[in-house]
């Protein structure tokens, strides 16, 4: 019985880590669809964002099947709980990536990126898809040193979407307004995929702790400890 | 046990409304002061929203005690498990009232309304309290043929907020960048409350049926058993 339900948990996580390559793989082809207006690519993400919603339920109801035949407690517990939180967020991600290519593709054949925005919207692009892969590895290996590296992440994200604001409300901006509603609706997507990115990681944290809400110190400390214990491992080898 | 077990549901069930109910005050509060441009109002909606957090972080600790203590299957089950998404979602709008807030505060003493919206975001506003109104009491009287309600009054904030992008995309829109970034992003989250509130009902269908993304077609039917079921219970009386 003990061994059945280990394969269970580890098919849980085995599922949340195959959402979240289809995650990554929406966010990097919907980004790359927004800046080369490629619109076959676009309606490729917005045709696949169904796999990811589809895998998020399937994941859902295998949690409620653990969780009425197996009843775990403690971690065991927290970790189903869990994963039906991070499964949320991951098909809110692939939500937004499939906005990004309704946006492509409602522009086309003009550009979806406003003039002037092009290399802070790509750089912004490239970001988000290393934050999905930086997700994807936490949720693989449960190294949660790497929300140090998700939270840097966001940090440069943030700075990029707070850019587009200044350009969009400096002197020099000569966009119309359908561009500035455009740069607004982009930069806001751009932004959030780091966002739940980070809530996801939480998630995990409270995993190793217990703590449903850790704070940045908390993150932190637990990420030091998990570097610390690495460390003694390898000078132990 | 089972006694216990039914209260403690019970109490799941109670601190869903309490949320809810803190969150159609965040949203009335959010988009009076948002439409008044007051400052005052829109602090202390600021200052709340770490009460909804604490609220839904409680209520998520709950859930898991009697997951780990009392191991429910079935219906209670998945009462529990859709309080957990529930709790997501009412957090969720609580942020979102949040934002609105912030922008008030951020525009201050200026208007935070671009001219010439007034009247369609006071209306979009004001649909939104009903939404959050209808959702307590879907929540507290599990009544599935309020879903319609919502379906009714999502279209309409649907309308408002498409009708926000024809004005700002209009001939005779004469706003600067700024206003049309305000316009953006207020009418995106103005329309986001709804999306979250169809969410949570939807989960709440699926409390009824087991179903864990019921269709339209689903709600409409079990609203329509509702609605017949409640009927024949009058001509009985």
């Amino acid at each position: 019985m003990r061994e059945v339900f280990h394969q269970s948990l580890e098919e849980v996580q085995d599922r949340l880590v195959e959402i979240s390559e289809l995650v990554t793989v929406a966010i990097e082809k919907a980004t790359r669809a927004f800046g080369t207006s490629d619109v076959t690519l676009a309606e490729e993400v917005i045709e696949a964002d169904s796999v990811i919603d589809d895998s998020a339920t399937a994941l859902d109801e295998l949690a409620i099947e653990i969780l009425a035949r197996q009843q775990p407690v403690a971690r065991d517990l927290r970790i189903v709980v869990a994963a039906l939180r991070v499964s949320a967020s991951l098909e809110r991600m692939g939500d937004i990536a499939e906005h990004i290519a309704q946006l492509t593709r409602m522009r086309f054949p003009e550009r979806a990126i406003p003039k002037g925005l092009k290399s802070t919207f790509t750089k912004m692009g490239e970001l988000d898809v290393e934050v999905a892969r930086t997700l994807t590895a936490i949720l693989r290996d449960g190294d949660l040193a790497l929300v140090e590296t998700l939270r840097a992440l966001d940090d440069r994200i943030d700075d990029l979407h707070l850019s587009v604001f200044e350009k969009v409300l400096g002197e020099n901006w000569q966009g119309e307004a359908g561009a500035t509603v455009d740069a607004t609706l982009a930069s806001r997507y751009l932004e959030r995929f780091a966002d739940h990115a980070l809530s996801v990681a939480k998630k995990m944290a409270y995993l190793a702790t217990g703590d449903w809400k850790p704070d940045t110190d908390t993150i932190a400390v637990i990420a030091a400890e998990q570097i610390a214990e690495q460390l003694a491992e390898r000078a132990a080898e």
